[in-house]
């Protein structure tokens, strides 16, 4: 699988995370105080840059010499951690700027959260400090560290250098995961920022300083709201072809997105269409909190597999079970293993073994457990296996059975470890024996082998794994296809409809759809009734559906319309009067334009496409089917325009009901290409017209062969002008 | 909430599970063998009664006098365990009759599970079993221990006595929950048994003796296959009313059932089939391995809360939000803070603080961590609250902020402790310290309150303790409804269509319902042409339906055997005689008993009950929405007959379709008290006919006021014989 190439260093914010000297202001002798910690994180850590304490009552802090003022300070200073309240921030940012600081990270609260007042705060520390050219970290920010740069202004004990980037909204959720590393005893991490306010620097900025440290394989993120979603696509899809990226967001119920909206005040979009559109861009979406640390520390270490075919080798056949159980649940699939390797199986394993997926040994390494390394290479070598995994309990064999064990699994170990070097497929281990790290485990995430407490999360790694690489190995499929070109006459449509404030017309919905190529049934606005013979004669004897034209009139059949199944110019020319006459009576001011006739659509399978403009992350599709799967069982999904071609083709194999588009129930299966293309026009019509605030064709129908939109509707934004004009 | 009185003393397994003597049976000097582990696990525990190891090679294990044969021990011996290979099993447990062994724990595999020779030996020890009178655990069994009795046959170091009883299918499994629990430090064992080939003893056997062991507070099983289903849920139903029983049922997927029949070879029944009854009689459904031992855990001290309403109290927006929408996914409720509530929570909490449910003390408990408990009896005492549930990091305040707020945690710590024995509600604490256990949660352990490492497992406890509670509340409507009786005019209809080999035509079938109060639309079999007239007018003009009565014809549209929307006299005519027509055409060698004319049915909401027999479970109600939902969502709920209102009531509410039955997308709601009626008398109605193999109403058609069978079918048995007859 080809990666990207390494990012370049482009982003400003590399200059104070990495700092060559940093000022602490409000350093203090108090050791409760965060001024105090951070000296302490410093100094024991072995920072080798210089630590200025800003404080001018006391002469030094933990024997380092303090300074009055920043402007005190002999050198430059890269990163200023501020520990001082609100009401001092603006004048020592304004002092920062004039000192050449590069960044400052805000502790204090009180700013935007607190209300206008604290609003108007945080406006004046952010004019001081672009005035000044100043990076602002916060305020309200819970911190931060580069361990690999020994800058531990978070004072944290037993927190290992590792390679997880950490950006969190939740200081909580930092603490909680440290704690968890700590206890693992192997994870550690580069970078952690909490972003606070983001009054300056977001989530935006972050993600790409993390894409680009060297020393960060995966960027985490714990989100509780996105500010600008669209950027964050656009940067994700970015660094996911370079490394990993995964996020919690929080807020998963509506209950849930309450609490985190009073914590934050940050807007927060649907769940599912954030997590569909995080997953559009290659991101890991991890949607347990306790599945953040697992599935970071595998991706960080094993980085993707080739695809999603698992190989299981396991020594109890009840832990096999459970391992297939969740590898299923989890849309991974338990690999076909070859005759050959089957063969090359039962040639090591006892005839009680079972040599196909999941391959239970049976026995066979009660005595030798380097056979499961044995084993486990022998199952690499297939080209039906995308991944192997361990289960059962490797490690704790000389435990279990007897002491002199110990030799057979630090060998197997061993093993496993030169069978992950030669191999490019994730060797991801489960041993009940975890908890207890005994030496052949040690030995394992020594050498960068994960392993882990349960088969759940090591099928949650498994899992993001699988789909990374999946993401990754379609990269040519991977492009969002270009917006196209408006053309005069449908920018003449716009133009006409917000003359008049309204919206499109159904025809000229249409017409917009087929200006861009979408197959859009025949159809003939007729707007009185000498026209009705000619358009009979045209259509010839299909049954025909007649529907009123007027902008006044939202629902048509509640006016009576629409007439369905028209047979013949007698039954036309008495559809039109009553629908003239019954919607005059529905709404005697309606300014009617006429009628649209077109042929009755077929029978097929009726689905949804939907876009709209989410406020967070712009322009979104929508597919779903009809009817109750829309309303009742929320079987959609979303993707973000412009969509790829693998973005259209995976949000149709998404929906829980993709069955039926596949023929069930004896029916034919849909032309799915033909749908995958009306999504993609859809989504490069859209990309177009900013104008197009939404649109909705309901239904579509599905063929065997092709579609055909039965309904189009397009609302307006009446302030936003033609691109020509503008130009 | 009343619980059920203990449950007496029945079980003969008490006998050998808590016995006053032991024989070890191939007793050996080897320290890699089973047969000096368990003298170990015996003499290391201390266990009080007489231990006899047997060796005619050897004069004493590990100090203890051998003896060469059972014969030769003077006393009584309660329980042997055979550490011996498969073939000297048969002679031994005969032994074991003759000297009056009580039960034998046979470790030895080679038997069914290797196939036929393996199965005979096994029937070998089955009959030597019963001549001697002697109880079998196994073969194959991976041991047992009875922790309480100091009875440690498997010599696992490091394990507790606790109030968790385990059987399981997995040897590792119960090697995976003891390491969990030896690394979570409090939780133990009462008796651990592994059921093997399960020959003599059974699942059934094992529930209920930890149903009546008073050292056992929660009973807990990982099975892979059911035998006697039905049976199970029988004693289940009676235990979970004492306290609480929960299952971890492997084989969730098809691969994974694979896996686990070829392990086990035992039959497995629908996953989600399983689940639905194993609810149905109030057992705790594990669906994760890894939630095993925290369920068993919380459910093993806190037993049950009297609701699904949680109070989250919390130190942290984020993981108040993260618990926030566990709680949601669970189906558990955040409770509505009373505003008296909200007032004595205002009065101790900071002005930034969030009063409302889930509470954010926003900083208000750093200096006094104490707080936190002041803050859980506040909302604890609320009517509207059903369990309380602490969130953040109590427990690590003094290791975050400053060393002196140790006091403040430990006091905390008392006053939850108080308040979980004043209160009847569940207090339940996740906190981000729980994996380095420091003093205040130690304290919290000790006293009997869990302390959770991540909030999913916390919650998962909740969800457990709430249903739990639901399920407990309601014992009113939980009694399953009796069978009706047979009447001798249904008798009949059975005994006909018993003597013809066939299954009941649809009118007998509708007879069959309406004999037993169900409301079946009126219906006219007709024989020939001439009774049309005398149909025809007793309709009156509504629209008719005439479908073909024979019992060759199955596919009836297929044959032209179905018309429908009939007016009048002449219509009714032309169709008897073209579907007569048709049907001779389509099957000469027909016969044709008439048509079935009945009123077509108004539109409504289409359901699906259909019952079957399960080869293990017994008779089971499927209820679902029609079509899609049945064939291509498999959104249905299952219930094994005979139901209780309870049951009837909550099948309806558990499909993910139940907004349609509400009244979604503008229609009205259906009549839901009338569903739940007819669901009970279908399970009356089978229960009361052994001769019903299957039933099939489908659809049934559920109005705003009662509903419409339109189509029942009713498969017979052709070999069980009308009870009458046998009697």
């Amino acid at each position: 699988m080809e990666l990207a190439p390494p990012l370049p260093r482009t982003s400003p914010l590399h200059d104070f995370l990495a700092p060559g000297s940093i000022a602490i202001i409000g350093a203090s002798t108090d050791p409760t105080k965060r001024g105090y910690k951070a000296m302490v994180g410093l100094i024991k850590d072995g920072y080798p840059g210089a630590i200025y304490p800003i404080n001018p009552k006391v002469d030094n802090v933990l024997g380092v010499r303090t300074y009055a003022t920043l402007d005190d300070i002999p050198g430059p200073v890269d990163l200023a951690l501020i520990c001082t309240p609100a009401a001092t921030v603006p004048g020592l940012v304004a002092d920062c700027g004039r000192k050449g600081v590069k960044g400052a990270a805000i502790l204090a609260s009180g700013f935007r959260e607190t209300g206008p007042a604290g609003a108007r705060l945080e406006q004046q520390v952010l004019a001081a400090a672009r005035e000044g050219g100043v990076r602002l970290i916060g305020p309200n920010t819970s911190g931060m560290f580069n361990l690999h740069k020994k800058v531990n202004l978070l004072a944290l004990a037993n927190v290992k250098p590792g390679n997880i980037g950490f950006i969190s909204q939740s200081g909580n959720m930092l603490l909680s995961l440290v704690l968890e590393a700590e206890h693992n005893g192997h994870v550690g991490f580069s970078t952690y920022v909490g972003p606070g306010n983001q009054t300056d620097i977001g989530f935006n900025d972050y993600l790409r300083y993390l894409g680009e440290d060297p020393d960060t394989r995966v960027a985490t993120f714990y989100v509780e709201g996105f500010r600008d979603g669209q950027r964050f696509l656009h940067n994700a899809r970015e660094i996911t072809a370079v490394k990993p990226v995964v996020v919690y967001k929080s807020g998963a119920t509506e209950q849930g997105k309450k609490a985190a909206s009073s914590h934050t005040g940050a807007l927060a979009g649907s769940y599912a269409m954030t997590v569909d559109l995080l997953r559009q861009v290659g991101v890991s979406v991890v949607q347990h909190s306790n599945e953040i640390l697992p599935v970071a520390e595998g991706l960080g270490l094993l980085q993707h597999a080739p695809g999603k075919r698992v190989a299981v080798v396991s020594d109890g056949g009840g832990q096999a079970t459970i391992a297939s159980d969740r590898i299923i649940e989890a849309g991974l699939e338990l690999a076909e293993l070859g005759e050959a390797t089957k063969k090359r199986l039962g040639a090591i394993l006892l005839p009680q073994a079972s040599p196909v997926n999941p391959v239970d040994v049976a026995g066979s390494s009660d005595a030798n457990p380097a056979l499961l390394a044995d084993c486990l290479a022998i199952v690499a070598d297939d080209d039906n296996v995308d991944a192997v995994f361990l289960v059962g309990m490797f490690g704790g064999y000389h435990i279990r059975f007897a002491e002199d064990l110990l030799g057979g699994e630090m060998r197997g170990a061993e093993s496993m470890i030169e069978l992950a070097r030669r191999i490019d497929k994730p060797v991801v281990v489960y041993s009940l024996y975890a908890p207890v790290k005994p030496p052949a485990l040690r030995r394992l995430h020594e050498a960068g082998l994960p392993v882990y407490t349960s088969i759940e999360y090591a099928v949650r790694v498994l899992a993001a794994l699988g789909e990374r690489g999946v993401y990754l190995q379609d990269a040519a499929n991977q492009a969002p296809l270009p917006a196209m070109m408006p053309n005069d006459a449908t920018l003449a449509i716009f133009a006409a409809a917000q003359a008049e404030a309204r919206n499109l017309f159904e025809f000229e919905a249409k017409t917009l759809l087929r200006a861009h190529g979408v197959d859009v049934p025949a159809e003939a606005l007729v707007r009185n009734v000498d026209e009705l013979d000619e358009v009979a004669a045209r259509f010839g004897d299909r049954p025909l559906v007649m529907k009123v034209v007027s902008k006044d009139i939202l629902h048509k059949s509640d006016a009576g319309g629409v007439k369905l199944n028209l047979h013949g110019r007698a039954a036309l020319r008495e559809a039109f009067d009553q629908i003239i006459g019954s919607c005059h009576a529905y709404k005697p001011a309606a300014d009617i334009k006429g009628v649209l006739i077109t042929p009755m659509a077929r029978k097929g399978i009726e689905v949804i496409i939907g876009v709209s403009r989410d406020p967070i992350f712009g322009p979104v599709l929508m597919f779903g089917l009809g009817g109750i799967f829309v309303e009742i069982l929320e079987d959609v999904a979303f993707r973000a325009i412009p969509l790829s071609r693998y973005a259209a083709r995976s949000m149709v194999e998404q929906i829980r009901a993709r069955r039926i588009l596949q023929g069930a129930r004896g029916e034919a299966a849909v032309d799915k290409e033909a749908l995958v293309d009306l999504l993609l026009k859809v989504s490069s019509i859209v990309a177009a017209y900013p104008q197009l605030a939404e649109l909705d064709l309901n239904p579509v129908i599905l063929y065997e062969d092709g579609y055909a939109i039965v309904d189009a509707r397009v609302i307006v934004n009446q302030t936003v002008l033609n691109p020509k004009d503008e130009a």
